[in-house]
């Protein structure tokens, strides 16, 4: 296997390199063919080394960079303002070829404009997006995108989207013919918006193994391995879900301590509570990936841990093993060419069914 | 009191009579100045009836309709093919004033449409919505709306959704000032798409109490009363909803079934896990209030068993006596009288931001 190397924005997220040196230091005992670059401030990173009792060397290095975007900074401030943020640096590794991908867990918008200002879209790909994934009932993961780039999405956008998620599947899962499917209000062809309807009639034709619609419950049902949808959906569903999962794990600890009959059944109890924690674990899936990029970069969850933060960094390395710029690229390049000869065939059908 | 009539459409459903009949007598029984009207085939509502050992009278009325709208049929049947189906008749016995609301089980879709097409909407209201309640970690319930019966909202149509749902928390929660909120996917005010961004500019001058924007996660947070999106969006959150419930459901039970000691475990806890269940329990809140037509009508899950249709039939009592209607033609008339004298200050304003 030939090396790889990841280059983390080591200054983002809520905890900075307290958790991102860390986690970098426990991936790479764990993978040995896998080198990382820590970009910040060389003081600040160097003394979370010495304070885990570690330094750097030749699978670990320092590359400075003098600047932190905030949660806050306006996007303008991320774009223009901060030329030598960490997160800024991290992007022209990558573009530069000293990394393979990059990792930050620095504010979704600035890393997403500046990922796209450094870095640049893929040929064919107008919007890049962002995707993660769910567990689903099947035991397994479904991936979705958009999470919140793309508010206002046509139907080409979704259709892209759906190329790339499922060549980030194949990527990642190793499977050849992922099921794609397009979140919808219902699962007839007639159902959704006028946008909805075109990216169906966009997806069947773009190569990828198109399930047709789904709907929000598939998502954890495991019906398809990729749910496509505009970032504004997406996000809500993610949140949603976010809100229910918190909700839940509360009303049931509510009901453990609510006497001590529930409390003693709590800690009889407590092995299985423990598997059952771990399993729903959002921490277990933390990462996720700014798609149609001309590089692979992970955005982690700003308030990862280090545990968390190094699911993101294994999330990297499994997409710079997996091929997936150039997976998105042959993809995206059979659409292209299929866009090219298609036309002439669509544009009866689609008035007949005006008619 | 005064009493309450309330109409029924007894076929629709999974169950059709087996569930509808049963909900009605319990609820009779429950409930002594409320009335109830049977709608559908005579026959089978009388067998029904017999098979539970009681009889319609004075407080149980079978009104006959002839035909049944079914979970396939096309819209188009249910509107002019089945002018004497149970779900029609049922809106026209509230059109006539012989009921003061309806409740059925049947297609959403096809209720929608036949509701409407009887019923009318109100003055003032483009386009009825569907608000069904969740709960929430306050303990209490958080309205949300629309579910699907709107696909392409205007600003127009999310800002009425906001007074309508206002008036549904006042009549069936007795709270004066709910607070409302716009779904979004972040909580500064330039986030979200365009339509939404204008929905937020005509709910700050609604005369409802907005809040702002909330995300996904604060439907279960209880942030606010209300919350307000459009329909494919809100479908997609209840229905993601469902499914991750769903799975942790399963989850759950699936570590508890794992081995001897786990099963033991489970046994000791089953007290704690019962009361768990009743709490997140959907039939509990079964019913969704379409709102902004001319009259009470309750769509309740297609597979409510006889306790979760009671929760309906419970729901359309308390809209009729929390005096639903008149509170929805109230706000909607401030709002019309506030909308002809605000659009002269509104459109320099509005032109500043674009220059």
């Amino acid at each position: 296997m030939r090396e790889v190397t990841i280059a983390i924005d080591a200054m983002g997220g809520d905890h900075g390199p307290h958790v991102t040196v860390k986690a970098a230091l426990d991936f790479l005992q764990q993978h040995h063919d896998v080198n990382i670059v820590l970009v910040g401030l060389r003081e600040v990173i160097e003394a979370e080394l010495k304070s885990l009792k570690a330094e750097s060397g030749s699978r670990l290095r320092i590359h400075p960079a003098s600047e932190v975007v905030t949660m806050d900074d306006p996007l303008t401030t991320a774009l223009r303002g901060k030329k030598d943020s960490s997160m800024r640096v991290t992007a022209e590794l990558i573009k530069r070829g000293e990394a393979d991908a990059g990792v930050s867990a620095g504010n979704t918008g600035a890393l997403m404009a500046v990922s796209r200002f450094v870095l640049k879209t893929l040929p064919g790909i107008e919007r890049p997006a962002i995707a993660t994934t769910l567990p689903n009932r099947n035991g397994g993961w479904t991936y979705v995108l958009d999470l919140g780039a793309n508010v206002d999405c046509s139907a080409e956008h979704l259709s892209q989207f759906g190329v790339m998620g499922a060549a980030l599947v194949t990527a990642v899962e190793h499977k050849e013919r992922p099921t794609v499917g397009l979140l919808n209000i219902g699962e007839e062809d007639i159902k959704g918006n006028e946008v909805v309807k075109q990216a169906a009639e966009l997806l069947k034709v773009s190569g990828v193994n198109f399930y047709g619609n789904v709907e929000g419950d598939d998502i954890y049902k495991g019906t398809v391995d990729v749910v496509v949808c505009d970032g504004f959906v997406g996000n809500v569903a993610l949140k949603t879900s976010e809100g229910l999962a918190k909700m839940i794990a509360e009303e049931l600890k509510r009901e453990f301590m609510r006497g001590p009959l529930s409390k003693l059944a709590g800690l009889i109890a407590t092995p299985v509570i423990k598997r059952f924690k771990k399993r729903m674990d959002p921490r277990r899936y933390n990462g996720a990936s700014l798609l149609g990029l001309r590089g692979i970069m992970i955005k982690s969850h700003g308030s990862a841990d280090a545990y968390a933060f190094r699911k993101a960094i294994e999330r990297a390395a499994e997409e710079v093993r997996g091929g997936l710029l150039r997976r998105i690229g042959d993809q995206v390049g059979a659409l292209t060419r299929q866009e090219e000869q298609v036309p002439e065939e669509q544009v009866p059908e689609e008035q007949g069914e005006r008619a």
